[in-house]
């Protein structure tokens, strides 16, 4: 019996569904074979109505117990730490896994998350483009000599760069064969597929609820 | 007699002294007592001298004895699971301190270099601003509640968080009183000033060595 309880929306609209980030959650846990619950906060009001959760106004956040945290980065790194399934437990093993974590949320998705928003925004000359464009080489060139990113097996901080990286206008972005094989390698796995299968129903669950009630 | 050795530039222009990231592990260091070496690769061809090191062509990266680690985050965490003074021992001060780690990377970070980029890069109107406000307005009205980020007391989360606020252009970005006095009280700390004062000196030598070399 397990006390982790994944948190997200009731209901998000179609075109983020498959990616809102409890499916990073969803997914660690799957690896792991580790049971969880799935509960809600509402979706409209979220900007102010669960602060108390998530200071940002986001999911996912992660119960586990009495413990509460935010930041999938961080729920991914607490999970870890209860599977070797996700982070192998020697000191060399462990730092690279971290290294990679971080890599993928500081030095590639910090440049994809806004170079995403500003072409959502319609801008013309998206000044992130240059940026974006050598970040991604320089992985491509890391994942074109190695299977994983870290440790030589599969880690969480493969799970989270593939997470990054399989935006479709990302994972479009020029041409990095290398970088697509190793999304493809990585979300061809049994608990991706599970939690995003999962992440679907529940958003479209929460459609007939709404239509049932209308 | 310590193994810790932190890596940066041999010389960078004025503009990023007092920035450059080695100082997020100085500081870190300063704060734990943890004794360290500098030593540097060169700032001339940096986009690919010392790929084998940080994929990415960035400093600053540790050593410690036979591990390597890139990333500041990644390099602070690794700090701070060898001293209390970084991040408290039980469960919850630790995954309280990683959740806010992560929050300063991935929700603040992620937001203030892109629009502090989109600025330098002379962007007449810089799309990101609104969402830059949005997410500093949130912070204050965490720090508006609390001394420290994590655990009531300071961890390596308020020394990077401070790190990322304090960039003069990010700081100056609207009016926030309690964000203002979280930065002055994190920043007023001896490590911060003798880690700050380290760097400048750091590259001050390099110019008189260059100086003298001419």
């Amino acid at each position: 019996m397990s006390d982790l309880t994944i948190w997200t929306y009731d209901w998000v609209p179609r075109g983020p569904r498959g990616f809102v980030r409890d499916l990073r959650l969803r997914w660690a846990c799957e690896e792991a074979g580790l049971g969880y619950a799935v509960q809600t906060v509402p979706f409209d009001g979220r900007e102010t109505n669960h602060l108390s959760h998530q200071p940002f106004g986001q999911v996912p956040f992660l119960s586990d117990g009495a413990l509460e945290i935010f930041e999938s980065g961080a729920g991914l790194l607490h999970l870890a730490g209860k599977s070797e399934k996700l982070m192998p437990r020697d000191p060399a093993g462990e730092a690279e896994t971290v290294q990679w974590v971080i890599a993928a949320l500081n030095s590639i998705e910090m440049v994809t998350v806004p170079w995403w928003f500003l072409e959502m925004s319609g801008a013309k000359d998206n000044r992130l483009a240059g940026w974006m464009g050598s970040r991604l080489e320089q992985l491509e060139k890391v994942v074109g000599e190695r299977e994983w990113l870290a440790a030589g097996r599969f880690t969480v901080a493969d799970l989270l760069m593939a997470d990054v990286l399989r935006v479709s206008k990302v994972r479009s972005f020029g041409d990095r064969p290398a970088t697509d094989a190793y999304v493809t390698r990585v979300t061809s796995r049994p608990a991706f597929r599970k939690a995003h299968a999962d992440q679907l129903e529940h958003f479209a669950a929460a459609d007939r609820s709404r239509s049932a009630a209308g």
